[in-house]
């Protein structure tokens, strides 16, 4: 700790500064938080202009920000903390419970309004002349029981080849490769989508500006997002990846877990798809005494 | 450190895929900075929707502030961290040269067009029933030599007695309480000012939102803010602080110093101010060699 040389009671002050009705929660994580950034501060020695230009940045990225768009989250994202955190939530709920569908990040592109579409139609509705159709099914069950949980639904959403999410693309369609299915009662899901593909983060604001201060690639190995979600069962959400994709080991927002990698086999006797994806979600009961 | 429940090697990874280009002093910071945002997030067990409810904090910030306003600064502020990096900052200069006046943080407020006004003028133009009139002067020295410098150039800005500075009042004509003057042959420099009052930080905003969260109050010390500037010497950004004032030990953004205290005294014979303050102002040499 390099404190010595500067007010040492300074970072206790500002903490010691909470009042009494902070909750409890709220009070260890900024005490954590406080002592941790100003460690950082001393350690670096940091400078009113370094300081100064980190304002910017996050001023920045939320300048950026919209209903389409989450800069703050990207500039997060770029560091490691979503991916982090996103472990630790997932820990936390696999100790209580019993082994469930790994989870991974959000990331910035989810939409709060997919469609909910049909068993077995298409996401796909302006399928570029290099993208590769994938008929994706398989079935939600109970990860104690594994009985099959009809009703669930799955959030799903990809980019397209081009790198580009619909929102960020005025050539694709509203919600296309986006959309919401229910389970039948069987349990099962099934629909049309594209093998993903790599593509960079969006590199034309703080969150790229970072990557290039540090010296780094922007891209993402190809993924498919999902998020499922059933009464009584703990919501996942996860991204799976191709396990033939570049960047599986650099991921620019370190997200990939092992146990998310996929693989994509051929299809037969289908016009509409050459390979097809098998994959089948655990989902955790919730505890009741939780 | 509760490392040990997670990932053992994720922070290094993160802070390993920095590329070879990344410049040392930027290496030094990100890797420090990595390292504590993620033992903070390991050490309190931070969850995904925490985590979430602070990205959506920082982009509030970002899309609050304009030309007008920083509310990232002013986010910073309230967890001290602006202080902080301003003694850092302070404590190099000074350890490198001889003991100058002491600096504080900038504050949200600045704004780069002060205008130039004559030495002597007001810079109350629309002075409040309660303001009380103060009869501000004194000299730029050397702090080295004591000589007076001529030519320093003194940015001045402080509230009004509602507690707004005039960007946040549109009551308050363009500049009022605000300007820049140049000392004399003899290094002096004088205006008539406000006696300064407390006022709350804006509480509209995600630094508002915070200080509700840790049940703080937003009150500031009675202040003036002062930027002195001259050719060769070290630029000195402070606050000078009223000894009567309330809050000297509760600053919502930890900014007081005791040197910065000041006494403002009886003025005899002058009908523009019943107050005045001689306040000196010490400048460091910039050594040629650094």
């Amino acid at each position: 700790m390099s404190a010595s040389r500067f007010d040492p009671n300074f970072t206790q002050n500002v903490i010691n500064a909470m009042g009494p009705k902070t909750s409890p929660r709220m009070r260890e994580v900024m005490t954590s938080l406080i002592t941790h950034l100003h460690d950082f501060a001393r350690e670096v020695e940091l400078t009113v202009d370094e300081w100064t230009e980190g304002v910017q940045l996050l001023n920045w990225a939320g300048q950026m920000s919209n209903e389409k768009r989450n800069e703050g989250q990207l500039v997060c994202d770029v560091v490691g903390l979503e991916s982090l955190v996103d472990e630790i939530t997932y820990k936390k709920a696999s100790e209580a419970a019993n082994l469930a569908t790994q989870s991974a990040i959000l990331g910035p592109f989810f939409r709060h309004d997919h469609p909910v579409r049909e068993k077995g139609e298409s996401i796909s509705f302006n399928t570029p002349s290099d993208g590769v159709p994938v008929y994706m099914y398989g079935q939600v069950l109970d990860s104690v029981t594994k009985m099959p949980l009809a009703n669930a639904t799955i959030d799903v959403w990809e980019a397209s080849t081009n790198g580009l999410y619909e929102q960020q693309d005025k050539d694709q369609v509203d919600c296309n490769l986006r959309g919401k299915f229910v389970t039948d009662k069987n349990g099962e899901y099934a629909f049309y989508c594209l093998r993903p593909t790599p593509y960079p983060i969006p590199y034309d604001g703080p969150a790229g500006k970072l990557l290039q201060l540090l010296d780094r690639h922007p891209y993402r190995p190809a993924h498919i997002h999902l998020i499922v979600l059933i009464e009584g069962y703990r919501p996942i959400t996860t991204q799976i990846f191709d396990k033939d994709s570049n960047y599986l080991d650099d991921d620019s927002v370190f997200a990939v877990k092992d146990s998310l990698v996929v693989e994509f086999v051929p299809r037969k006797g289908d016009p509409q798809a050459k390979l097809e994806l098998r994959y089948d979600i655990l989902m955790a009961p919730i505890d009741k005494s939780e």
